[in-house]
């Protein structure tokens, strides 16, 4: 492959030129961070199973309608989506208490949510992400209230969906992280979703058990994270089995 | 138990007084019926599969917070749950083209829909439930604008979250058919879920095969009927297995 220009190394991914304007590279490394970086380490394997279970959850909501920047999955570690306006913002759904509103709202993990609430953080690695408004948002230009609309509707239909696929395979979807951004056509502009969805940005519990299988085995210190990410892939029926290796998956390019 | 008054018998289903008032109880048969009751037939077991498969969905969308009728089960071919008004609709999902869809509007089985579709059909077994649009059924005064709205955006989120939850156990959900009642509280009047979600009233295909595992064996006499309902049951996790016979399900009476 000829030498590419590396556009942004996040904590997470590699963002490099895509082969056409207006698409990009996603490598995916196996670093892990937690509290913005403040712990480091390496999970072997991760941005192997994440561009795979990415690529699974982008294809299933594609085909119940909902826009996302997933064209397609071109090796083990890397997918091509397009390109962008990311908006500034980290979207959070939770459906049952955790990490942050637990030890904000002193509600104890594990607790069910009476509904289903979203939060917005202000992607902002220096003032280490903090908590936002709608009426910051809208006051500071980050998102239009037409553009929180479309979040909003976008953001629950997600939840419910994987709330029920993840539900499906013995899974309870506790919380996850999304980012939207603007994908401009002509004149025309819509949001789409874009970044991962995967162990690393959701919060999944076993079903039966309540055990973690996400990266909070990262960030306490709870040991083997690779394995919780690998049955994680297993459960959606996407980890490559001898003689089903296909390395490309179908294409959705809109 | 004292003798109780029936208060309907339907074609699937006999609906008795309940313990108290405002509360009914909905008796699962094995009766099948097809075409409005043209074809006419017994599927063994059917009633116990279906009285366990509709209070396992009711159960996971209200924790979802879709409101339903649903109470408890109270054996294996009852379940408690609250009177309502009926709307006089039958609110059909479509997310795969087949049955009458297909028939109507010549378009192939199993083609995907541009988006879900639904459908409404004026519940009238002597008129052979015939399908309406929003103009006939506002006019009418089946249902009102809000009450429409309502059902729409409740049908959405249940085939969003109906939709993953199949997914996830290999299973297509292709269409299925809703009712809705009104449920008054004091001078408060909501909707809610009502009747039962089954695979009578699901298009179920086997996601790797397309295999249909609904209805549609009885109606097409297809054989192994009572299997397919069965192994509905089986993959979402719901067959009484030796040791986990539990006769009561939790509560969710609001
Ligand atoms: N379709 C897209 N177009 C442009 N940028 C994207 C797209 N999808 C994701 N991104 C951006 O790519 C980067 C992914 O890298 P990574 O997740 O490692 O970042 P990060 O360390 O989390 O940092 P941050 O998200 O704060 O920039 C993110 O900045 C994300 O917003
Ligand atoms: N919570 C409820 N309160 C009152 N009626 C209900 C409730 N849930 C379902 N029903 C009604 O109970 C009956 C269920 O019986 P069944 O499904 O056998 O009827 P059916 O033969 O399909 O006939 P039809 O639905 O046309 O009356 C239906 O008439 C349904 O509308
Ligand atoms: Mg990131
Ligand atoms: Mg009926």
């Amino acid at each position: 492959m000829a030498r590419r220009r590396q556009l942004y190394e996040g904590k997470a991914k590699i963002l490099f030129e895509g082969p056409e304007p207006g698409t990009l590279v996603q490598y995916f490394k196996d670093d892990a961070t937690a509290g913005n970086g403040a712990k480091k380490g390496i999970i072997t394997g991760k941005g192997v199973l994440n561009n795979r279970i990415s690529e699974h959850l982008m294809l299933r909501l594609h085909e119940i309608g909902v826009p996302t920047h997933f064209v397609r999955r071109l090796n083990m570690r890397e997918q091509l989506i397009r390109e962008v306006e990311i908006i500034p913002l980290e979207v959070v759904v939770r459906n049952v208490a955790a990490g942050s509103l637990s030890t904000r709202l002193g509600i104890p993990e594990g607790t069910r949510l009476p509904r289903s609430i979203i939060e917005y953080y202000y992607k902002n690695d220096s003032l280490n992400d903090p908590m936002v408004a709608e009426e910051h948002i809208t006051a500071f230009g980050w998102a239009s209230t037409a553009d929180m609309d479309d979040m909003v509707a976008l953001a629950l239909r997600i939840n419910d969906f994987l709330s029920g696929l993840f539900l499906g395979v013995g899974i309870t979807l506790v919380d996850f992280k999304l980012e939207f951004g603007r994908l401009w056509e002509n004149e025309d502009m819509r949001l789409v979703l874009a970044d991962e969805i995967s162990p690393d940005n959701c919060r999944l519990w076993d079903s039966k058990t309540n055990e973690k299988m996400d990266k909070d085995r990262f960030r306490r210190d709870l040991g083997r994270v690779e394995e919780a990410y690998q049955e994680v892939a297993k459960r959606l029926g996407i980890l490559p089995e001898a003689g089903n290796n296909d390395l490309k998956g179908p294409e959705v390019m809109q």
